[in-house]
């Protein structure tokens, strides 16, 4: 099978490579998958963490060019790729640290013996690699959640082979990324088979309806994501997919913060929303904001800050044109309160833009995530009318809360009502940048996401994983963390934790 | 809303009851569960844990009328019933002991400090409850996997209120063990809703629909899984459905084993598979035996059981006549090797059949579950043999392999096989009996179940809780299990696991 793919410049719209790739049949990569699956489990986790580091340190190595590629085109620019690459190989390292670590196998021990229900066998739990996973690259982080991304990075940690289904954004820097991802693992002695990439929706298509595929990781819109679900449904096997969909990420500004800082939290928030040309999964699409003088002032400090800026490059011709379409929609219902100044120049580009309206009549486009530098800001009268217009929001990844120093009462008031909604409560903060750690969570209800699961930090590898026991089972035919004198991981043994040594 | 439904004795196939209930709308249900949800969370750990101490104690001290009514709709004996009755307190006991652990929060603080990838603001994660939790109770437990099952117990240790849907093979059942846990939840201070129930299929679907319903916990086939999944998929916010669906229990018996002991293996599989009318999600359905004398020894000591047997009381009229027509397609392409002899008399009844075929022409019927007291022995002439058959079978909850004392080379080869097909496999003994512990795991891929979670065990929590993630939260914003100075839980801090004091 060959295809060709158009890499395209956003800056100037035009083509500026024709990526080809001969490659197998979908089919063939997908059975090239189930092969490797029992070899990279084999590896052990210690030569699993070794191999993720193996991937970081080529990664590095080969930054300048990822660096070039990406840059020309996904037009995101050099400091936001570099940084995009190095939360890459951080990512990669954490997920060799949960390997050695190795809490996340879940491994408990109930010895044989009797309970109140009668005589219990030697039951012994842990989890195993779910097997071939597809993932699903996103268009806005063509590093971090795309080849070499951090549902790659959980899938290979957790043992389990990955077919990427690329992104037609950018297709040579998916295809330089999977080189080198591809190479490093060789040299690193993983199995053949351990990486595979597949190009055009119909091959994304065929490849979550294939059957040695056992998981789907996903990043993109509750179209897609439904696309995908209705072919799952059509298996005779139906298989998890890990969606992460779409996030309008509220924030509310209460009395005392917009008393406190109107102005600093304005400019923070026009900068969070535009960061990135507003292409984050965690740009704060509408703000809470109290009416009266402190309100106002918050508002002419963002507006002041929108009107400064230029167009911005946007990703792809598709993203511009929704963008644009998005914000036409909502210049219908609401009030154009500002827009960047610049005239828009070649290329795909969208015009930053704040628009205005009350919390008592916030329509029901003012809810919906619209991709790109744009926001509303919604002024509330008091308690009842912020609640009120509260009660009518979609669920997201995040909710910020601005308080007041030392403010409690209504803070906890918004984290008791905020907190079904989301997955992840910031104060005092904003809700782009999201730290790759233990105790992240980058989740949430229906759209955030379509389970409850993270695809940002440690726990992300749990999506790839499924338990197994093994019932009055020979020591030999048991994984080495199950046996009664391995001791180089946390377990639960007879129903008590024992951390590692 | 009123509905009646019939109480009927499948040893009769009369009608003894007719339960009537007045009850609210579904919506109304859902509506009160909702409101509900709030404070069963806000009651904390320890109260919750009393609480299900509570409900344990209470279907204890109602135990001779539970036991009563559920026989007479039942069938299944009140030795069987008491164990199960008991295995049912033994399971919200469990709970209670996982919510004072409090492990399964999966409690995790990354205080704020510098990384590679820049500086980390303060993040602390765990699980909260996911909501309303809609329970579908199965036929075949009108206890362990019903009204007071352990998909109710782990949902309500969850924190999460639950709305029943009541099996309409046990009415009577599930009208007396919901008015006992209502009515001991009321004494434990537990809030008005935290337990519903609804009746009849349509009121099942509504359920399902319902937005307040936020998870679904579901035990039935895989026909009736599909149905609500579509359901399911309608919602404007799709909600995750845990099912388990239906599983064919392998059981391989090396030459080794045969050799060692035939006879007793062959008369264990016939009581295993007839057990409780072979109505287990358990029940071994297809058994790999040798070709030559020592198999040969085994299906004839199997035979000879079956032979014994009289014709079981099953379930229902429906379950029986579905047996009926399962057994009679399997007689059609198989060899029926013996039957029970006793003559059938009234009321719903399956006769125990055993039939044989070949490993080399194994047909489809063989490897699809067929529910009631009949199994399939399949003969295989060498390994190759085998292992060919093997690859035919679907995924199961569990796969048995039946050795010889210190044999190691075949059954290891036979567990690397069969692990990708199964969520437990069982060494020298036989699947039915799932014991309820810590290391316990009742799934597997599709059709066992269609997610990564169990449905037994002290896991089971995790199907109805999801994570949230505080950054950079005021203290007097947390929930105790996250601040810095508690300590009765396991937590894992700054990326190390600390185990409770």
């Amino acid at each position: 099978m060959s295809a060709d793919v158009s890499s395209i410049d956003p800056r100037t719209g035009e083509v500026v490579e024709v990526v080809a790739q001969e490659t197998a049949s979908v089919s063939e990569i997908c059975e090239a998958a189930r092969t490797a699956a029992a070899p990279l489990e084999a590896l052990g986790r210690e030569t699993r963490a070794a191999l993720l580091e193996a991937l970081a340190s080529a990664l590095e190595d080969s930054r300048p060019r990822i660096v070039e590629v990406a840059d020309r085109e996904t037009g995101l620019g050099e400091t936001r790729l570099n940084g995009e690459l190095t939360r890459t190989c951080y990512q990669l390292r954490l997920f060799a640290s949960v390997l050695t670590d190795g809490g996340y196998l879940e491994a408990a021990i109930d010895h044989a013996g009797e309970t109140a229900m009668g005589p219990r066998p030697d039951l012994r739990r842990m989890l195993v690699p779910i097997g071939p996973v597809a993932v699903f690259g996103a268009s806005n982080f063509p590093l971090a959640f795309s080849v070499p991304g951090g549902d790659t990075a959980s899938a290979i940690a957790a043992g389990c082979p990955v077919v990427l289904k690329a992104h037609p954004s950018h297709p040579a820097t998916s295809q330089l990324c999977f080189e080198v991802l591809t190479e490093a693992a060789r040299k690193a002695g993983a199995p053949e088979g351990t990486f595979g990439i597949v190009y055009g929706q119909r091959a994304g298509a065929d490849l979550v309806a294939h059957p040695a595929i056992r998981a789907v990781g996903f990043t993109g819109s509750q179209g897609g994501a439904r696309a995908l679900l209705a072919i799952i449904e059509q298996r005779a096997d139906p298989i998890p997919f890990f969606g992460e969909l779409s996030s309008l990420n509220p924030v509310v500004v209460t009395p005392a913060a917009a008393a406190d800082r109107a102005a600093r939290i304005g400019s923070e928030f026009a900068a969070s929303f535009t960061l990135g040309a507003g292409q984050f999964c965690t740009k704060p699409g509408l703000a809470f904001v109290p009416s009266g003088p402190d309100g106002d002032a918050l508002v002419a400090a963002a507006r002041a800050a929108v009107a400064e800026a230029e167009p911005l490059v946007m990703l792809n011709e598709g993203i511009a044109a929704s963008y644009a379409r998005g914000t036409a929609a909502l210049g219908k219902v609401l009030e154009t309160s500002s827009a960047g100044s610049g005239a828009a120049s070649a290329g795909f580009r969208g015009n930053p833009t704040l628009l205005t309206t009350t919390a008592a009549d916030l329509p029901p486009e003012a809810t919906e995530e619209c991709f790109g530098p744009v926001a509303v800001i919604a002024r509330y009268a008091d308690e009842a009318d912020l609640f009120a217009a509260l009660g009518k929001l979609p669920n997201s990844l995040t909710a910020t809360i601005q308080r007041a120093p030392g403010e409690t009462d209504l803070p906890a008031e918004l984290t008791r009502f905020l907190r079904p909604l989301t997955g992840r409560i910031i104060y005092d903060a904003y809700p782009t940048g999201v730290a790759v750690s233990w105790a992240q969570h980058h989740g949430g209800p229906w759209p955030a996401t379509n389970t409850q699961h993270t695809s940002v930090g440690a726990t992300a590898i749990r999506r790839f994983l499924r338990p197994v026991t093994w019932q009055n089972a020979p020591s030999d035919l048991l994984p080495p963390e199950l046996l009664d004198d391995h001791n180089s991981i946390p377990r639960r043994v007879d129903g008590r934790f024992q951390p590692q040594p």
